[in-house]
């Protein structure tokens, strides 16, 4: 029996999964990034790692049937499908309050560091800022041109795209509904998505 | 009055610069990588960070004139000088045992994940093995060529060959000789290197 959950726009969500367990991230209104992270459910410290993941999968950005490992080079999730056309990053960090400042932002603004530490928060898992793993920025549409700079593009994915993960282990695995309204990175508009869990 | 410190061959090195002090890395015997990290001198937890530098340099791989940044996205370190053609890596981890493991090795393997620990451990900072942050591997000649994999190729710096950096803040500035034997990253014969503190 599979169970919606919803990623409050501009927010995040940690869940629980089981070693086997497949979960669907879903693009629910399209162009929106979900930044992802997951943490082995005995020890946080043990986490997906982005620079670990490059060397594991052999290239920058997974395809289905790559598997994502942590910083003790493990595995922890494998992409299973992918509906999008296959654009995502793991390059860049999540976005923070000191993104936004330097984008002009004044006072408070959402952002994925927050959301990743109050979503495990709200599961009794507490992390500190620096503890941040590097996110799996799923449908993130970041191109890198050598001698051009780095664009920050708005996603390819559309409405009702998802990928499809599989945990490797008992796994923690959390979102961030990207609040990035400063680049178009969203369209312009942070929305909700869905995640599915078997 | 300039001060030459030496990073032992497959070893690690831990010094503290005040804002201002500029530092060479040389690459005394040549085609040696050498995995570079930095800290606030005041709070580690506050460190130079790939995923945040790649936003701040706009781009993978920085030259002369770019200015790295911590997870707090303030300047740390800047590329003042390079006499190596350039070529260093920001993608992949710091070697560790896990790495070591996986290429067949039995038993302790040096790796720069320890040297890292080890040498923060020598001037008195204690950092677990989770906090490693992504390393800036100077001479580094990781290729990434996509549809193809990653090769990890011998260095193309030679013997003398040095890049000079400026610290941004008092920082904490750590080295280590990469000991990678088991792949021709470091030409099959890991080295010590120097580093020169102004």
């Amino acid at each position: 029996m599979a169970t919606l959950h919803t990623v409050p726009a501009r927010k995040g969500l940690a869940l629980r999964v089981r070693k086997g367990q497949h979960y669907k991230v879903i693009n629910t209104h399209g162009y929106q990034i979900v930044d992802h992270w997951a943490f082995n459910a005995e020890d946080y410290r043990e986490c997906m790692s982005m620079e670990h993941c490059h060397v594991a999968i052999d290239k920058l950005m997974p395809v289905v049937g790559d598997t994502m490992v942590t910083n003790k080079r493990r595995p922890i999730i494998t992409l299973m499908a992918d509906t999008s056309p296959g654009i995502h990053d793991t390059m860049v960090a999540a976005c923070d309050i000191y993104r936004y400042q330097q984008l002009g932002a004044v006072g408070h603004h959402d952002n994925c560091t927050d959301n990743l530490a109050n979503a495990l928060k709200a599961i009794g898992v507490s992390i500190q800022p620096h503890e941040t793993p590097a996110p799996f920025n799923i449908f993130q549409n970041t191109q890198y041109h050598p001698g051009k700079g780095i664009a920050y593009l708005p996603t390819v994915s559309k409405k009702g795209d998802y990928v499809t993960l599989r945990a490797e282990m008992d796994a923690i695995v959390a979102f961030s509904c990207c609040p990035q309204d400063m680049i178009p990175v969203n369209s312009g508009k942070p929305t909700s998505a869905e995640v599915e869990l078997e």
